[in-house]
Order: structure tokens, then sequence, then C-alpha cells
């Protein structure tokens, strides 16, 4: 490099570097999963092994733990930009992740879990767990090793959590998932008593695709989504991809016999798509130019698809524009019952099947049972047993088999130990920062009946997409709230919704 | 790297990861041209700025050359395998092509020919040479230098043909452009005199854009374009890429007031497609992986445009399909006139919209400007007024200004020299291949006639496809053909069509 250059702007531009691997391998990542021709699939994955692979190396080199210490010098560390030291900090995070792994064990962990992957692939559906077992023990035994060589304070399981979700930990995670279950649990079994259950039928009707993508279009852009910075395309398993602030795209999926998958599923991911295309333009070209946490990027999507989506006055504004967009499934339905049928609730086997009273209560399940087995409180060999007691305990149902038990997910077969939490830390998340935007924006309920969502996002802007991964999750919380993690905003929020919905008096 | 990979296995290893590079950046190139949001351009463009950065790196880096210097010792040679040594070939020339170019040299012009085309791209409409020739002179400047840094035999000219058409040189050149000139000025006056000219005006009739690109679908299908290992987009500068043999993609445009921008673009674009496509997979991850010269792709695109698309049995078999998806425009038409207006021909300014016929006369002009600029024998401020002077040798007419004139290019902005040639060795290696193929296929035209056309992809396949970039163009040709380069197999089939269309009687 020329000597022109400062040690500081070397750095930035090796980050940046890795910055445009990363983002060549999104954009392969997305058209794997929007149309790359079947047949190319299985080279594109070698090309995007060798990107990821290179991206790796970088981040463990000699150069990089050379630049980390020189710039950490007293002598350097004062004069640098802001944002070069948190870009320090956030590469000094990913080596300390992988400098003491052993190179030999982590590669076997990779080919592990591709392996693992596929088992499940195949035993999923019929539920045969013991085929799968032998897999499941050696990805829980890598995953108790894991802890170790990257350390903790406390708990085993704040290794994990501090990957997904840093600067939680189980502490305090089982005391707000502690009060969680204790409100949801009794406020399921309301819902399920309940005398005046929705209609639901009409949801079922037939509701074209090439519509439904109409309408999913048009409630993109009222949310403020930029699609000169983006594309809305189709897919198997929906998602949001952010390949840099400027182009961050959108897939959903279409049931022509339920629309709420494309409608609740899009305003979902445009909810992630927001946060993506609105972070700070100083930030792009380094690590910090992403969502800082799963949590507190679920917290955003879930916001927009519960708070917004699944408002009665966001669809006092929305529902007459549905019916033109619709074959006519909703013309004897009243926009009540409507409200309530796309708000039906109740005990359910499969997480992503869940409605939003009790998905946390599929969290809470996942992060007791892997927190015991990283603990070695349990084995593997006992997980199914003790997923169905869970389930009879927090949902009064059990599965006929694992199939749609402990064998629905693909995050434990992929080695993803600690990411569950922030699923339902995104449902927290976002009911404080509802709270909290209340403040600011009082008539919250009237800009939505009026249809005016800008100044929503605007605000979420404000106080989270902007930062990036510049701060750690609570971080935000705090600034954005002036209160640490509390679950009481969401339980308030759900029994108030759900007794109205199901016309239940307390 | 583990010490039990011999250095054959240690190359291939490194060649394959400069491939994985390429279809990284050809991905991002297909997605720059078929969709990516707008305002993510200039940022992707950075992305492929990195990885063509690394590859060039790569292919001329120490490692490299220590590879190369190694493996072509005597008691390594003889062990590699033959792909290998066909590896080590291309990467020497690769080489070659670069080291001797000073760097800064060559970092200057990579920025001048990116001024160069923003500065034409302002310019071209209004055709203002003045603006424009500053940059032009510069490029020129460079290319008389390259020729040197390259080292050539005979002509200076030589040595950028040697980049697009290895093998070929001016002398050949001068000679078969000499034949196909003097054959083809003729021609076009025949003509251009004709009294019986073909109807057109069927041709400019709405046809959908949805049913043009259904019928493209179905062409392709039946020309053995493989959609599990390919895709059919919409563009603006129709284009095929093959990111791997396996993931071959082809794009298109669609004019629904001309038809035959979709119909011929899409054949045309396919032909390239299969050459791709039907690369043998031993070459993959290799450089060799891919077509071996501009003009030989060229042959496989214009085969298929024109031998297969633009021939009377084709239509025979296809036109009453055409009927179907259109909305009408045909049904007063003879498939008579619908042949006679879809080959209409005759003298025009602008080289990509010119015919069938007089398009190698487009090439011809180019062709001894540039040899002419390269050689020093004209400068860039005659430049205008020797195109000009040209123009009306060869066609009779001139343009009214420099942007449908000497402006009317990308390829020289772009600093691509010695490329122009390449679309007239396709039209004349197209006519040598069609004519080798009647000897093992004399029923073409009744295999077009009953819509098979496999026989003929399977033939190209053989001849020219498996091989990719493993054997040299002239090479390619004689093997296929048995001769070397002959344009007496155009001439005769130009002179043979054309007077047909045109009702002229020798």
């Amino acid at each position: 490099m020329p000597t022109t250059l400062t040690l500081e702007e070397e750095f930035m531009n090796y980050v940046k570097k890795m910055g445009h691997y990363r983002e060549a391998a999104s954009l392969i990542a997305w058209d794997l999963r929007t149309g790359a021709p079947k047949k190319g699939v299985s080279q594109r994955s070698e090309v995007l092994g060798s990107l990821s692979s290179e991206f790796f190396n970088m981040s463990v080199s000699e150069e990089m733990q050379h630049f980390l210490t020189e710039l950490r010098k007293d002598e350097e560390w004062g004069s640098l930009h802001e944002v070069t030291q948190k870009t320090v900090k956030e590469c000094e995070k990913q080596l300390s992740k992988f400098k003491n792994i052993p190179p030999e064990e982590y590669k076997a962990y990779v080919i592990l879990t591709s392996q693992a992957e596929s088992a499940w692939e195949k035993v999923k559906k019929d539920g045969d767990f013991d085929t799968f077992k032998p897999y499941l023990e050696k990805i829980v035994a890598y995953n108790r090793k894991y802890t170790e060589w990257k350390g903790y304070e406390g708990n085993k399981y704040n290794a994990l959590l501090d990957d997904y979700e840093p600067g939680l930990t189980v502490d305090i995670i089982d005391d707000v998932f502690g009060k969680l279950k204790a409100a949801l649990v009794p406020l399921l079994k309301e819902v399920v008593d309940a005398s005046n259950q929705p209609e639901t039928a009409f949801l079922f009707n037939f509701f074209p695709e090439e519509k439904q993508a109409a309408f999913s279009r048009h409630i993109l852009e009222k949310m403020g989504y930029d699609f000169d910075a983006g594309r809305l395309d189709k897919t198997v398993h929906p998602f949001a991809i952010g390949l840099n602030p400027h182009d961050v795209r959108v897939t959903t999926k279409y049931d022509e016999h339920d629309f709420r998958t494309a409608v609740f599923g899009t305003i979902h991911e445009g909810g992630h798509a927001l946060y993506e295309q609105n972070i700070a333009e100083k930030l792009i070209n380094t690590p910090l130019c992403t969502g800082t946490s799963m949590g507190i990027h679920e917290s955003q999507s879930l916001f927009w698809e519960n708070f917004v989506g699944r408002h009665y006055a966001f669809w006092e504004h929305n529902y007459d524009t549905l019916k033109t967009f619709s074959d006519g499934q909703f013309d004897t339905v009243s926009l009540e019952d409507f409200y309530r049928g796309i708000n039906v609730a109740g005990p359910s086997l499969i997480r992503i099947e869940a409605d939003e009273m009790s998905y946390s209560l599929h969290i809470i399940l996942r992060y007791e049972l892997e927190k015991a087995l990283i603990n070695g409180e349990l084995e593997v060999s006992d997980l199914p047993k003790a997923w169905n007691n869970k389930m009879k305990e927090l949902f009064g149902i059990e599965p006929a088999h694992d199939g749609e038990g402990v064998l629905q997910d693909v995050h434990w077969p992929g080695g993803m130990f600690g990411y569950f939490p922030s699923y339902a830390l995104g449902y927290i998340y976002a009911a404080q920062l509802k709270n909290a935007m209340l403040n600011d924006i009082p008539d919250f309920d009237k800009l939505l009946l009026k249809g005016e969502l800008t100044p929503i996002k605007e605000w979420l802007t404000t106080h989270i997409h902007q930062y990036g991964k510049s701060k750690e999750p609570l971080e935000l919380l705090h600034e954005a709230t002036g209160e640490k993690l509390n679950p009481d905003h969401l339980i308030t929020y759900l029994q108030e919704k759900y007794r109205r919905v199901y016309g239940i008096k307390k």
C-alpha cells in the first residue's frame, strides 16, 4: 500500500474489503433463494464457501491482529474517529469469538452441522429422532466446549447468548421470561375458554397471487420502504436481506388460500428492511453497517407486523383498499370480524404458525431446554420427553410425534444455540418501544387511522435504525425508552388486546 | 496448506479460487443489469472492483509465477493432467498480457477509460466529437504502447487481435475481409436496386410483451436450452452470461412494436448460452471453462440467429405457433411474405441495427480504421472524416453527424481495440460450421421443418461447446470443418439467400 495512508486508513480499507466479500456473499444468498437455477446451486455454494472463508481468514489474520494491537496503543487510540473505535471493538469481538477455537474442531463442526441439516431434512417429517440423535449429541458437545473456549461469566449459556444478543445474560432472561410465562399461560387459557371465538372461514378464500403481490407492494410503499433501494421478490422461506443500505431486498411467499401469509409476512420483512435501509451513511463499509442484534432486528419486524399491521386502526384505514385488491372475499365481512379473524389465537404445536400472543411461550420452552442442555443438566436422549412435558405445561397439548415437536426447527441442526431467545426479546423490545413512542407520538392510533406511517418510521430511524451495530441492544433500548429490559409493556398489551378480541371481561 | 497436496493440486485450488471470485463478479454483473435497485449501483460497483482487483492480483502474483515456473519444469510437466497443462498455458497467457504493463500506467488507463465512457455517454447523442477527442487520443496512445509492452510479430495490431481472437493476424484478416468486401459491396447494391422489395409494415404491429416472453421461452426450450441450468430475464442491453455451465442466464428486451427485437435477440443470446451450458464438466473450476474467443462465441449466437432463426424451414415449422402467441398481426401475412419481411436488408448507418447481410461491412470499416490508428497511419483528429469516407465507399451513405457515425459504439471509449473483427469472424466461422454440419446432417432443412433442433445442438456441442477454452479458435475450426479461415461459405450463403429474398435473378 502507498505509504501516504495512515494506519487508521489502512485498517478501514481492510474492513471495507471484508465488507465487499460479505456483500458479494449476501447477493449470492439472495439469488440462491429467489431464482438461481437449481443445477447451479452446488457450484454456487462452493463460491459462497470461498468468500466466507476469505472473510473468516481476514477477521483472524495476523494483519488484523496487528491492526488491533497497534490501534489500541495510547498514541493512536485517542486520535481515532469514533466509527473507527467502534469498528476496532467489533473486530476484537469477532476475533475473540474465533481465536481460541482449534481450527480442526471448527472445520469439523462446519461439516457436522451441514451434515446434520441434511439428516434433519430427511427425518423431520416422520419425526425419527433416534436417527438424528447422534448428530445433535455432537453439536451439543461442541457448543459446551465452545463456551469454554470463548469464556463466560456466570452461566455457560451466557457465552452463546452473547453471540446473538450481546449484553443479555441468563439472570436477566430468567427473570423476564419468568414474568412472561406467568402472564401468558393463564391468558392462553382464558382465550381457549372464551365463548366468543372469532370467525375465521373467510381467511381461507381464494385471493389471486398477483393481487396479493400488488397489495404487498402498496403496503411496503406506505411503510416508507424505498423501492429505489430495494425490490420485492417471491421465495419459499421469506426473508429480508441488506446488501448495503442502498440495496435492501424483501422477499415474500403467497398462499392463494390464506392471504395472511403474504400480507403479514411482507409487513414483517418490510420492518427488517426499514432497519437496514436507514442505517447512517457513515457506517457503510464498516462491520457496524447491519442490525445490532437478532433481537433488535426482530423488534423492528414485529413492531410493524403487530403494533401496526394487526392494529384495528390500521385496518380502519386499509380495509377498503384490501377489498379493492381482493376477489370479493371480504364483501360480507365487517371490519370488526375481519380484525378479530386476523388476530385469532390459541395453543399450537408449531412455532412458526403460532400467533402473536402465544409465540413467546414457544421460545421460552426452547430457551429452557437449550440452557439445560448446554449446562449439562439435560442430555440429548432425554430431550423429546422434556419437550413434550413442557408443551403440556405451557400449552396444554402434546405433539403426536417429534416432527411436530422437538424436530420442527432448523436452529439446533444448524448449531444455532443461543439464537431462540432473540425472538421473544424482539416482542419485549417492540412493546417497550411502542410505549416510549407514545410519549412522542400520542396520536399513534390516529396516524394509523389516517394512513400516515412516516412519523412512525422516522421515530424508529431516530432511535434505532441509524445506529446500526454501533450501539448494543440494551444501550439502544435504554436510550430510546429510559428503561432496562421490561416485559410488562408486552404483557399489558397482550392482555388488553386479546381480552378485547375474545370479548373477555376482567 | 496441508503438505499432503501436490503442487498440481495446490495450483488447481488456486485457480479454482480465482474462478470463484470471477463467478461472484459475474453474478453481480448480471444483477446490476437485470434489476438491482438503482441506489445500490455505486456501492455494488466498488464490490465488483474489489473482486476484480483480487482476481487480477492473483493472476500476476508471485505465488502464480512460482506455480508456473515450477510446473513447467521437466520433472513436473510430463506428469500433469492435460487440463492442468492447458490451465498453465492459459495462466501464462494472462500473466504475459499484464506483466510488462507499468502498474501506474495500467491504473491510469482503467480510470481513463471509465471517464471516457462517461464523456462519450454525454456527447454521442449530439455527435460532439471534439469534446471526446482528447480521451480517444489518450486511449489510442496507450494502446500503441500496449502493443510494445506485450510484443507482437508482424503488425502491431496483432498484439490486440491476440487478446480477443488468439491465432488470428492482420495478414489473415486482410485477406478474408478483402474477399468479403469485394462480394458484399456489390451484393448490397443489387439489393438496393431490386424492384421487388419485401413488405415490412406488419413487423411493427402491437405484440404484447408477456406473449413475446412466452414465445421466447418456447423457442429457447426447443433449442435445447436447459431452464434448470438457467433463466430468462428482461434487460435494456441483452446479453447471456455463464456463471458456470450449470447456471447460464439469458436476458432479452421487448419492443411491443417490433417483435424481432425479442425473438431474434433471444435466439441469439440462446446460442451464446448453449455454448456455455455445454462446456465439459472437467473444465469447471478452471480458466478454460468459458468460450474460447469472442469470435467463436459469436459464431454460436449467429448460427442460431441466422442459420436457424432466419431460415425459411424454421418458420415453416414455427409460423403457426408464432401466430397463436401474437395478437393477430400475422393473420393476413403469408409465410413467404413473413420470411421476406424478417430478412429485409439494405445500407444502414448504425451497426447494431444492421441486417445479417451488411453487418460485416460495418465491421470491416472499423477494422480498417483501428488498424490504421494503432499503426500510426491515421490520427484521431482525422478519424471522423476517414469514417465518413469509408461509409460512402462501403454503403453509399454518410452520417448526418458523428453520433450516427464514429461515436456510435462503446468499444473505443471503453478501450476495446482489437475486439471488432470478432463479430465478422463469427459470421465467417458460423457459415463454415454450417457447411461442415451438412456433411453429418444432410437433412438439416428437414429437421428445421420438423422442429427437431436437438441434432443441431448436439453437433455444435461435439465440435465446439465441450472444449471451452481448451482449444484455440482456428484449431477448433480446423477440427470441425477441415478448413482454415475461409469466407467463401458466408459469401455464397448471403448471395444465394438475399438474391432469393429480393427476387434477383443471376
